[in-house]
């Protein structure tokens, strides 16, 4: 007998067909309004570095660049070393079908040695995760089922009618895999990206949009998160500016004894 | 008689030897420590995509991996479309030395529409350029005295001892290419870049760092940079985190009349 596989592991799941190269599929759990939760394709290409036995260290940095909708059924993912030092490894990763592109992304990692440490980043002040109700996502896109939502501040309005002024676009969210999962890398990059897209947040009324490009910096270590688990991590996410065609978010997670975790931004486009 | 090139102009200056293909040079007058600003390097790749006739709509995003320091001399730069729809154009772009990758980085060009346009951002309130003093850069590397920086907050403070407690990671300073250059894509990407690395100014004394990866997000189209002409644009930077070798750094850019140009992240080494 074995284990079913956590949703996110199924999901990012690669099967190698050559050097570098491997092919994956995408899953209806975590499906979209077109095409899958954009956080489980940034999984995917991260995995694909994590997974390969040429990997130092850990992962500081991925970027991903959304070309095109992911459409459902097979993918190709090729990744190759760009450059490595003793210490720093580039990595650059594609996703094709069809044999076009259809994401790009880049993977930085590091081996971390314990250095002068200093936080000047804070945590915001927030109820334990247990005082806050999780958000009733039931019934709605598959992929806002992945995961617990606990919103302390700036949760969605699904059912109101949209506001008069805008509604301010930061929300602080009690975040987790649904069902628990512990955490990594692979998982640290998906929960990013899964903030509902600010201009919905701000507007309160749904439309065209998508991530276009997105960033997540890695600011722990492999061992720390180990230390967490499957614990729920606080998310922030806000914007500075919603114009012609583009928005912005930053984003950061932290554990829940308020260490910075990750820290992200993302460019997202609407339509009007 | 021809005018001399700004020295931007000058170190970003490529010259054809193929099909998205082009040759530059590492210009003393942008020195760092070792090898060129990495601002100016973020400057070139984003040229290569700029002057591309290819190129549709402006840039929205530009992320820079610094794989490798730039020696000085030659280098050549090739570029990609990887995917393109009718108003998002991707786009991969590499550097190299001695055939090896020194630089890797993607570029995200958009036609944008006006749409419904909200700026929950704020752009802090300080005096004018005019009643704050320029920085005395002269003397130090060469990159310095390229930047005009007039200090509203955190200045460096290369003459004082290292301080007992971390400084503050914020600085707040006007920006302005030194000789003045009207504002376009490719000075943003520099600019972006001009804000000395946090460790220097939270720990207040110099060693071994450097950028490892930067994005940078343009929030404005071609018109609005040129109403800006050559005027200073108001830089803030901040960090959240010093940590196992590595820390973040967030910046944004604002016009004189407090609009949002630019956001942006990095993640810089440094050594301990």
């Amino acid at each position: 007998m074995t284990a079913a596989l956590h949703p996110l592991d199924e999901a990012t799941a690669l099967t190698p067909i050559g050097e570098r190269r491997a092919l994956g599929r995408t899953n209806p759990l975590y499906r979209n309004m077109a095409g899958p939760f954009g956080g489980v394709t940034a999984a995917v290409l991260l995995r694909a570095v994590m997974d390969d036995p040429g990997r130092i260290g850990d992962p500081i940095a991925l970027t991903v660049n959304f070309c095109a909708a992911v459409a459902d059924g097979e993918f190709e993912v090729a990744w190759t070393e760009t450059r490595a030092g003793k210490t720093v490894q580039h990595w650059n990763v594609e996703l094709r079908q069809e044999g076009r592109i259809v994401t790009t992304g880049s993977v930085v990692c590091a081996v971390r040695r314990e250095t002068w440490t200093h936080r000047p980043g804070v945590a915001p002040a927030v109820p334990p995760p247990e005082e806050v109700p999780p958000a009733d996502t039931a019934g709605r896109l598959p992929w806002l089922e992945r995961f617990d939502f606990r919103y302390v501040e700036g949760p969605p309005r699904f059912e109101e009618p949209a506001p008069e002024t805008p509604r301010s676009p930061r929300s602080v969210i009690w975040l987790q895999d649904q069902p628990a999962r512990p955490l990594d890398f692979v998982a640290l990059a998906a929960i990013a990206d899964a903030f509902i897209v600010r201009i919905i947040q701000v507007r309160g009324r749904p439309g065209p949009m998508g991530t276009v490009t997105l960033t997540t910096y890695f600011h722990a270590g492999q061992a720390a998160l180990e230390e967490i688990g499957a614990a729920p991590v606080l998310g922030v996410a806000d914007s500075k500016i919603f114009h012609d065609n583009f928005q912005d978010q930053d984003i950061s997670l932290w554990t829940p004894d308020g260490r910075l975790l990750a820290t992200g931004v993302q460019m997202a486009w609407f339509r009007e």
